[in-house]
């Protein structure tokens, strides 16, 4: 916030000519290496939409887990503006790997079928799990020995790195990812994503893209400035710190209670339990979350930046008291 | 052949107005209803986006097998004509039921995720397994039940009316069918396919999403007298009777060897066999036909109005030599 | 920006469920009239491609003015998300009318031709020009009887509104105005455009195309409160009442100075003029202002709601010694 | 025809690995060119649509007369598949120039602008008129000297050749066409246009274009041996040649007529004329033609490959009769 305030005042050009964009972007270098080129957007469905846009034509296809929110939660924004298929494929805990991914190897060369192009995987995943470097590693090789690029969807990165203990370009970068969402918004941003290419001549056109997608904002140094100092004070693992944490006191205060059953390892800040689905109803009225799959009475709690101990402590009573 | 001859001279008006394509359309009429609004398209992807697109907007989703043509064969025309997604489920024989589509029955209402509006079907389907008329009725009733529609690919529709012994309407607009492709162009017919509306207000705006789809002839009365000789004459039945009669012969054959595994019911024009892997080069060399799974390598076999028992004879006969 | 802090705390349900932006859509049905819908998008680009998706299909046609912004300056996102024709008409002053619209009415039912659907104009205009409520209306209703819509394009409209002394409502609503984009950004908010229907039928699916086009805010209620703050305390019209004010008074110390030519009416917060083609490139070192016709070296200098009359001095001080 | 029938026996491969596509394709390296990559589609729109799919990105714009096809006949098809903007320039006689396309030629680098990357040309024009060798070299480079593309549509190439008395290489590869749309159905084939690209390097994906456009005929041998035969034998020739005497016939036939008034040269197959409004309606009852423009009462006339002397006689006797 006191960074928006400070850039609200002067006169500034506009649309990300300003020099408060250019100190954000040249911090993206600074994180993932010189060879960054970094594009902000307004949200997340917009980082992926546009960052896969950039590396494929509308005859290829993307493969990704099912439970990725490229397939579940953009209401088909990969398709409407790239035109692709996007392909998926069932997975326990929201991870993808070669062997996975290979069900949709075929085609190639075949003018009947769409072209595998992308591997697309979340970091942290949906299901709140954790790639390690060397899984993304073996992806990238996969996809690059076939022609093809690997995407990954980062709007959790910062609670993968804090997972992981490692920066964010060893498991980005340096683990062969192509290109990269990196969001703020679900860690504390007003608003606010970036499309991160780690080969500048995948983002040579990326100006008129994200013009046409309606995407460029005119005044960009409010987005910029927030990135500054997310990721210049650290702001944004501290964030994700908190809220991996929370998300560990979660699991440990609610794994306790009989009748409910913890469904995925808990490595970022999610967790995802089957509970009596009797009480999804009333837990529902008084706090916010989604079910997950609603044939096992499966739900998904999520920690942000700004969950308390106070918080779960009130949660978790809330809970025991339901399921008497 | 003879039916394009005799209308390959004298002047008459293009894209559609002419006499012949009058008599087609009307022709259409006596075999589906008087409710029926048909379209002539070039290929049987055209029908099938173009049917689709009339009654989805892109913030939709279709639901069909992972096997249909729409998922596998059209290299991603559904999505990038329609910008829709395309939500795919596994069935063994081809066939899908309302168990199988309710997996991808959600978030309706919910913005973030595509709405779910059409459940497509083909019929006979790709793995030469027939729908009945009551499996096609619970599905409609389904769908409507739940605001959708249903969608019928029926490229190898005279098949299926063999195969089932019924009339076209039969299984169609008297099942609940909604929007219909019906191909002419896998049964003899030189090129055309239809887009068939069973309920006129669907199809209102039709035309000019043809036009604009690339798929308006101009000179579309040689795409009508085929049809008009194929539904009057029934030779679309003679040619169907006779290509479900080779792909069984072809299956009483081949059961009979030894190492071959017959995969798939043959209802159709269609046989599905699992075989020595080193021998499909060698039969392909000779053959034409696809490989269905590589990783059980399985084979398609189609027959069509022009297979011959001689063509059989030959066949099975070089296949034995390869199995020794 | 106070409104913004004041929702930076607490918890709130996120993608525009929450008070803050009730209140503000409320505040659209008070100040447009209680039919009114209203929906929140990031750009202005945005606002109008997506005001313009919900009242066409892509075999439509949009007449606008050559100088529109929807024709000039969205590089193509009108035609990349909707599908359409974009048909122009020159203008002088970037106001249409009947009499230059009806060279594009013509191909009703013509399915070869895109089909004429809306007319889109700009309130105020590219040019600096003001419709007066009667012109409007004339549109609207020549527009209506073709069985057309009338869409306008608003980012300017807080400078109508003073430029005619009248609330929005006479001239939009009240004249006929189907569709229109409502901004703020160049009149004071930091981000944040509304797409406003007069008809709610015509935003039934209108969520889903906003989540589709990657325009859904999470946080929604950082553009609800500016919104708020934007129509309640009629900060937009202060605003624009003084950027109108600055642009009057830059036309008249302009235009007292030898060899500068003013080439539109100043009725909002624009100045066109033709200046001597060698002192654009100094002018512009020191202002930032566009080159409106390269040709005939005509320029235009926009005002602001931040403009001072001392920043006017100074400019006109350096423009003054320039021309010697 | 006769061609058609002598491939409609034997079983072949489809989707165009047949023989004849073969020798067909290699006919057209022999008359454009050994560089030339052609692909066969349904329509002209097709393969204009298709031809400039294959040279640019949706936010690039293509320049073309408003009197071209692509910008009048299309129903947007063009924007639709492209996601592109058509800009279009006003022309007395359907031909443009590059002072005319210079209108459009700004923008450049600014990403709220489409990119100019095309411009399109017709040969010969929908007004009947044909350009020069030279007259399409200054274009093209023009076109190549800005980064830019020349495309032609070529529906009446074959009426342009016999009107300059050239074969078509000199006027298309030889002039410094990349990209052009080759037509037979407006010269005497059944169906089938072709995309003519004259540097491989810009066809090497066109074959998914082509399917995911629907445009990939499964019986593609049936277009293959009419293209074979209109190249081969000079049919084509033969019957532009015929076409375009008849137009003269025409163009002598009526100019005498008073109250008649010839508003083209006629250089090809067409003859524009003003004639009295009251006249239009019974002679359309009789014969077709369009209405060219409206307001001044200006009609086409086409002359085509089976136009004969005596269709002239009867009409221009009728024509007279009228005018009394």
């Amino acid at each position: 916030m006191a960074e928006i305030i400070s850039v609200n005042n002067g006169h500034v050009v506009g649309y990300g000519s300003d020099v408060y964009t250019r100190i954000a972007l040249d911090l993206f270098k600074d994180v993932f290496g010189s060879d960054t080129e970094t594009f902000f957007v307004f949200t997340g469905t917009a980082a992926n939409v546009l960052g896969l846009s950039a590396i494929i034509r509308s005859w290829n296809s993307v493969i990704t887990a099912s439970s990725a929110h490229l397939e579940q939660d953009e209401c088909g924004a990969p398709e409407k503006f790239t035109g692709c298929k996007v392909l998926s494929v069932d997975t326990p805990d929201g991870k993808i790997n070669r062997r996975l991914v290979e069900i949709h190897m075929h085609g190639f060369d075949f003018e009947h079928h769409s072209q595998p192009k992308v591997i697309s995987i979340t970091q942290a995943t949906e299901m709140g799990t954790v790639y390690t470097p060397h899984e993304i590693r073996e992806l990238a090789d996969f996809a690059h020995s076939n022609g093809m690029m690997l995407h990954m969807d980062g709007a959790r990165l910062a609670n993968a790195a804090v997972s992981l203990d490692l920066p964010f370009k060893a498991f980005t970068a340096d683990a062969g990812v192509d290109v990269l969402s990196f969001g703020g918004t679900k860690n504390g941003m007003l608003f606010g994503e970036s499309v991160v290419f780690f080969n500048p001549a995948l983002a040579a056109d990326f100006k008129y893209l994200r013009k046409q997608a309606m995407q460029l904002a005119s005044k960009m140094r409010f987005i910029s400035v927030q990135f500054e100092a997310y990721l210049s004070s650290e702001v944004c693992l501290r964030n994700a710190e908190h809220a991996n944490r929370m998300a560990r006191l979660l699991f440990e205060r609610v794994s306790g209670i009989k009748g409910i059953t913890i469904t995925q390892p808990v490595q970022a800040n999610a967790v995802f339990a089957i509970i009596p689905r009797k009480i999804i109803r009333p837990l529902q009225e008084k706090y916010f979350f989604y079910i997950w799959n609603e044939s096992i009475s499966e739900v998904r709690w999520m920690t942000s930046f700004d969950t308390t101990p106070e918080d779960l402590d009130g949660f978790c009573k809330f809970l025991a008291s339901l399921m008497v």
